[in-house]
């Protein structure tokens, strides 16, 4: 439809104050933090602006009779180009619609508008005793609403798994304008299987079925006590083998992540005074509950660890487990500097492997980064598989942006090949819209469907998970 | 279409062995363990035993060629008639289909046919120092693939959630024969947020979205001990308020169970040696983990029961713990035993009430079984709110039948009304399928138009979540 037109019915419908329309205004939402955005520029015809559920069913009943597409967006803290407008149309910007609707602290749950920031929703809820456990790197900024339509993780997925697990139901503005309620109309239920689960079809769904305008999650209590553990590993296998044996013990630490090599240089680089040895691997156990439990748990997981490793350091004093964490605290900031002139950019950045196939993998992937010749520095959640691998290079010469291409390209196949995901918690985007035929096969069409079902004029943020076209 | 063309069509396609047709082999699928199903007499045309995702795929395009409506069931152990062929049909058995086909102890999962027993399942991954935590009641009947298609969860949901946490992916015969994979074609990865999440979808889908023929399932370490504490309340209140209480302290444990004093009576009722004191709830809690942290945990969780509990008994002696859990344990054969004459029967069996609302929820459930005069002995999940309510009637009596079913009615009404749902872990089946409408509004129409994207000709399980009549 004519762009001036568009622009005038927002203005017209929501004020001038909601409506973004200037071209500098319009950039700074052609890109999220991947790479693939920021090597594109798909700019918005405009942008709004909206904090409630019949302002959000009025601009998508328009949208509907006018087949305008509309791309919602959050912080814009994501890695795969999910919130970024293919095909121009309006970006429902909903960051601004942060309230907490509803802390319910009695049936342990919170229901919260979709803008609302990770860190300061755990703010709120922690004089209750309550937390949202899923724990992304980008806690400080990525919005609830992203988190759900990514069905994002974490740090701490291992032991209390993803957003998806959390999530009682949300209200959805359908493509048409309808507003929908899955989980039950009033239900305050921490349970209920009652009909096809919805609520699930919407965490991970990327804002392809429609926009989330309510969330509500369930919460846990807080744990007492906590405890962190570093050990370095000579051989890269033997951090793996740690972490499986740790399993078999019973064992369910609520974090587990590694830096390799690359990343403890990178770490040790950022901040010298850290000095972490350069072993193949470094790897840290966080462990929480009773403090008993906490202790045993450290002692166990310590004694498992010290067969294989080169050294093992415990710690419950808050001090010191700030110490120990800090290599992987850093690590996302120390990636970005790691080299003169170079940055750290996000491209094949969040592939999840088998636990068993960690360390093939990871070799593999030095040699990828070898053969391109651009820098890879890895670290993630090896507890359960899911990978950060960042290349770094200079986004400003052509060539090596080719090559970053073919070391994302790479690794994506690496992780279908042996058996893992292209996308652990950041989702498909389009980024990976590429693989998801090889990765799924015929259930993409049944994706497809389900699709068309809710969104059959394809109004809802169209080139994601499907490549643009597929209608 | 002609049933004696069908029944011969499915002797030639699959072999004599695999077919039932006789009116004696074909009533014992006329019901599951619910009431509603034994009410009624839906008779299936034939009864198809099937093993082989080749087979199935064979039938069910046979199905769609010739629109006959096919009803996959497992063990029949549903209490909503999920699995009754209510307009006829094949009733397609999936009962004999066990294997296991693979353990993959590394990446801590396992590959199943949907046929097998949870129990047995368990059984076999015992030695690798691993399971599948979703505890049904009917651990020793049901099949994983029903608890797949119920999103079943049991006795430990209150830690360890409900079955749909636990699947990785599922291979689906669609409404046309085509064989489908969810969660990623050869993927092996514990995390994956690669498209739309299909494997959600079938998770609770009660058989209306195609059939389940083999199940890839996230397993867990088993936990290294536990201890069994049993608390007495003069007061239901203080039991519950107790119960949240745990919470607040950051302990979750493994189980929480209650009896009523109904359900007290009819445990001394079945074992007189039992002899639990006729107070007004028993909480029965589970807590695993390590040694210290159950010991610190069951300390910690007595000394906040003591607050109010007439008295509390904490054991992780086995003999010990067998004898406190006997209560729990007895309740279901108890309760069918309760009355000389009368039996227990399934309905209204399975609400979900948010947990703050217990009290108020048996307060009101004894109202209703006094107002219709029907005996209802209430036990249950009271770690998450799910109630079991066991209705004590005869049901050759037909004005006890028509009290019992306005109970049941009662029930479900209830717990719509106080913010609960309809079903917390039995699923809609057509027992359910009245009140859909209420619980779901809009969404119900969502769920529909995703069943017809998948199976447009509404030939699977038809009557099943949505109403007959629907199409």
């Amino acid at each position: 439809m004519d762009k001036v037109k568009l622009v005038n019915d927002m203005v017209k419908m929501f004020g001038a104050e909601k409506v973004l329309q200037s071209e500098l205004e319009r950039y700074t939402y052609t890109y999220d933090s991947s790479f693939a955005s920021q090597q594109n520029e798909y700019y918005p015809d405009v942008v709004v602006r909206l904090e409630s559920t019949s302002d959000v069913s009025k601009l998508m009943k328009y949208a509907w009779d006018n087949n305008v597409p509309v791309t919602p967006r959050g912080a814009g803290s994501g890695q795969t180009g999910g919130s970024v407008a293919m095909t121009g149309g309006i970006v429902l910007d909903l960051s601004g619609w942060k309230d907490i609707v509803e802390i319910d602290d009695a049936n342990m749950q919170v229901v919260v508008r979709p803008g609302i920031v990770h860190a300061e929703l755990n703010a709120a809820l922690s004089p209750y005793g309550l937390f949202f456990p899923p724990d992304p790197g980008s806690s400080a900024m990525a919005t609830v609403g992203g988190m759900v339509s990514n069905n994002a993780s974490g740090l701490r997925a291992v032991k209390y798994g993803a957003t998806f697990q959390y999530v009682l139901g949300v209200e959805v503005v359908l493509p048409n304008g309808d507003v929908m309620k899955t989980g039950g109309l009033k239900s305050k239920a921490l349970k209920s299987v009652s009909g096809i689960d919805l609520t699930r079809i919407y965490c991970g769904a990327e804002g392809t079925l429609g926009v989330i305008t309510e969330i509500r999650l369930k919460l846990l209590p807080k744990p007492q006590s906590r405890g962190i553990m570093l050990a370095l590993f000579e051989k890269l296998e033997d951090s793996a083998l740690t972490v499986l044996d740790v399993f078999k013990a019973g064992i369910i630490p609520s974090g587990i992540e590694i830096l390799d090599d690359g990343g403890i240089r990178c770490a040790n680089m950022f901040k010298p005074d850290l000095n972490i040895p350069e072993v193949e691997a470094a790897i840290f156990f966080e462990i929480n509950g009773t403090k008993p439990a906490v202790e045993e748990e450290g002692a166990q997981v310590k004694a498992i660890a010290e067969k294989r490793a080169k050294s093992v350091e415990w710690a419950t004093d808050a001090d010191r487990m700030a110490k120990l964490w800090q290599g992987r605290a850093v690590i996302g900031a120390a990636s970005a500097r790691f080299k003169e002139g170079k940055t750290r950019i996000f491209a094949g950045e969040d592939v999840c492997f088998p636990i068993s196939k960690v360390p093939e993998a990871l070799k593999r992937i030095k040699a990828i980064s070898k053969e391109f010749d651009i820098p890879v520095v890895i670290y993630g959640h090896i507890g359960d598989g899911n990978m950060h691998t960042a290349p770094i290079m200079d986004p400003l010469i052509p060539d090596e942006v080719t090559r970053t291409h073919k070391v994302a390209e790479a690794i994506h196949r690496l992780a279908l090949e042996i058996g893992g995901s292209t996308t652990g918690e950041h989702g498909v985007g389009f980024a990976r819209a590429a693989y998801m035929e090889e990765e799924h096969g015929k259930a993409l069409d049944v994706m497809w469907a389900i699709k068309k079902a809710i969104d059959p004029k394809n109004i809802m943020n169209p080139g994601k998970i499907w490549k643009l076209g597929r209608e």
